[in-house]
């Protein structure tokens, strides 16, 4: 079974019971944002639980504790996945990450087929959940089926609340550090997209983000701006000087020091970036932007993934509907974000963030009152590219898809890859397995049928991953 | 009927009929604002009409047209009362405004009492409607039943759509200019309030109100600031520079030549201020500040009423709720409004505000498209206090008060009194009947029983007003 199926073009391993399951998966309502589908979350969770035991798989379903909703509720979070196939010392042992929760999803959205039905369009496999990050699971599953003895010995990490922070993972992580995660050599994340439509990837790299609310509060209650408009000191005013000092008109952030501790691009780095294969024309399209603030390639991608940027998202507490509302608003909170990358240390932006704005409203001489607060820091996250299973994924890439993958990183921010790597110690890869069309959280999730929603990929790199380590791993022991 | 209610120890007219009433119109929902509420306005309307009939008034119900809602339905407009009482071509004829509509209420907003239920407590009538406007107009009604003979022809204009914007009255006071207003002498419009709680007042002027929307755009939608952070010119940057750069700290509007038509403060004027009794203190307490931006009575009534001031209301498109959503919003529109003053012109100042933007706006060097539009423009509006009805007024004040009233301002818009004295050329007064601490549109709004909810003031008037006026129309017929 495994050898006629090394290679894209004569994958006959693609097969109806793959299609079946992730019909049978993308029907499933397994939307972790909104509670009152979190029963739906939890039968997902069963129903792959299932896919993994009918292969042979040692399944724990390790319930986490609940969750504590905004009016106060608590509601159940959906138990973690811990799955392990095999455990032979002389092999290599290689986990898969993933997740079974999607976000939410309505026909009414602007979505053409319904996106609970797995619906072929083109060679494209509709519906959500089919890229992110039902799919790429499957996928994986069935790669491990199609070996009649198993190379590496395998484990499943897979969660159900992804979408929503991954509630209580990374308590899970930790308490199983020293059992689940003992043996594990390499950690395998499938959850993102190629950087192009054409040409697979590697990721290496993630930029970190760190949440602030600005809150400028001034009298008890909303005020008329008739009554009062000319002799108070208007929270609004404060909050907008305060954002407006955060970033200038071509995305310079202003904050004093902030870029102080990003790492220097090498030599070696820069070299990376010279074989992407990268459309900025294309990409705008894919974005819907007629412009960027920069022309080439590098710049792009260097603003992208390689340096911070800030984003104002909004304010809350002000007047947000359509039309008129004289009100001043007399409690107000700015929203932004910092997307910090290597080696840019949270606590140390979070105090200069707070300095600055302190030492911006001060100069302002309002009698309001100013808190500024990080709500959420995740760190960037690096891997080292000369690692065993980068170096394996590459071969099994060259194999298949006969040219060198993408070396990327994303200047999202995917905390899984850093709280494993930081928990665990282990050489953590992300491995996308999705196009750059791919459409994770639109209206038109879709995922490849032929190029992406096959298992000869993921073969190769089970395969590669012994050979290359069957060297390593017998000099050693 | 007539002499034992001229003052106000004496006020017997108070009666069990005008209680009765109040608690009656106070059980009417008849909300303006939420759509849903339109058939109690409209029911609400029949019975002021059915009680200005009751008195001999000979009513027509003026029906406006349609309003059409947000989302395109139409639904009707409450009709607007015209009321007569009296043609004799020797008295003069005062004609009222008023309206029956109001503020949107709930129990749940934080209401001690039922906002439809009529509530007596410490000799204060709690309830929605009872300041704004139902009770003032009540007021108005009983005061002229309690003639035996009318001094003066009477007339009622009353609307039910006033909160929601007065929609459709302009039309009709244009089309019943040469009718309805034709042989009217004074407009008295009670719908505002005393600067105080213990000194009745006169006011002469309102500021006006252009209101503003800034829209900046970017791409098709909304983007991802970890996907794209960096790398586009982010709308709400724009924006939040554009609103930045109105007003500073102190509220001082940073539009070129915005304070170029405020009308010279007179020595005459000055003096005006000189006798006005205002407690710094109580202010803040009432309107729930701990600080203003002034220090004297002076400055703080004259940047009120008198000076020009700038709000930014808040921001459409953004995100708006608590918690995070790193969202680059692809639209966002800015709020904000400026309260005008004599002489200031609405289209200069509608040019002003754009040329200045978009000169902001160039220099950033953005690709994103900009739009700024006034959406709404009410005129200030200025009384000569000089006029008869004023002087009659304050007699009826000295009379019963046994004061002299304060001759204020309100730096708030009514649009209705600027819009009666531009399109029937009459004399205008506002004449509030309700003290400062009344609470309209507040969950805590009342009318006192006794110093306001009487008819001694308002028969006081309309005596007064005969009484001067003899003098003048008896020489010029």
């Amino acid at each position: 079974t495994l050898s006629f199926c090394m290679t894209l073009d004569e994958d006959m391993n693609y097969d109806c019971l793959l299609l079946q399951n992730l019909h049978k998966w993308v029907a499933v309502e397994s939307d972790s944002v909104q509670p009152q589908t979190r029963q739906e979350v939890i039968r997902m969770i069963d129903i792959a639980a299932e896919n993994l035991q009918a292969l042979g798989a040692d399944v724990t379903l390790d319930n986490a504790s609940f969750q504590q909703l905004f009016d106060g509720q608590h509601i159940p979070l959906p138990p973690v996945i811990l799955a392990k196939l095999g455990k032979d010392p002389l092999k290599p042992t290689v986990c898969f990450y993933g997740h079974v929760d999607v976000m939410p999803a309505k026909r009414e959205d602007g979505w053409k087929t319904d996106p609970y039905t797995l619906t072929e369009i083109d060679g494209n496999l509709y519906g959500r959940g089919t890229t992110d990050n039902k799919g790429p699971i499957l996928a994986w599953i069935h790669a491990v089926t199609a070996f009649k003895d198993l190379p590496v010995n395998i484990k499943f990490i897979i969660e159900g609340m992804e979408e929503a922070g991954s509630i209580g993972l990374e308590e899970i992580i930790e308490r199983e550090n020293e059992r689940f995660f003992s043996d594990v050599d390499y950690i395998v994340i499938s959850d993102n997209l190629w950087l192009t439509t054409k040409k697979p990837a590697l990721t290496y790299g993630t930029r970190g983000n760190a949440c602030f609310s600005v809150e400028v509060e001034g009298g008890e209650k909303d005020l008329h701006s008739g009554g009062v408009g000319g002799i108070v000191h208007e929270p609004m005013s404060d909050l907008i000087a305060l954002l407006d000092s955060l970033v200038n008109a071509s995305g310079h952030i202003l904050i004093p020091g902030i870029y102080d501790d990003v790492a220097p691009l090498t030599e070696e780095e820069k070299k990376l970036y010279d074989t992407i294969e990268f459309d900025l024309q294309e990409h705008k399209v894919n974005i819907g932007v007629k412009n960027f603030i920069y022309n080439t390639k590098e710049d792009i991608l260097l603003h992208t993934w390689r340096f911070p940027s800030l984003s104002i998202h909004g304010i809350e507490g002000a007047f947000y509907e359509p039309g008129i509302k004289t009100v001043i608003p007399s409690r107000v909170i700015g929203k932004f974000s910092i997307r910090q990358v290597p080696h840019m240390n949270l606590s140390t932006v979070e105090r200069q963030v707070k300095e600055y704005l302190e030492d911006v409203f001060s100069k302002r001489n309002s009698t309001n009152k100013l808190r500024v607060s990080m709500k959420m820091g995740a760190m960037p996250w690096l891997a080292n590219i000369n690692e065993p299973q980068y170096k394996a994924a590459k071969k099994a890439i060259q194999r298949v898809f006969k040219k060198d993958p993408d070396m990327i990183r994303d200047g999202s921010t995917i905390p899984i890859a850093q709280i494993l790597q930081d928990k665990t110690k282990k050489s953590v890869m992300m491995f996308p397995i999705g196009a750059a069309d791919d459409g994770e959280h639109s209206q038109k999730e879709k995922i490849s049928r032929f190029k992406s929603f096959t298992t000869c990929l993921q073969m190769n790199l089970i395969s590669q991953l012994k050979s290359d380590d069957a060297m390593g791993r017998s000099s050693q022991k």
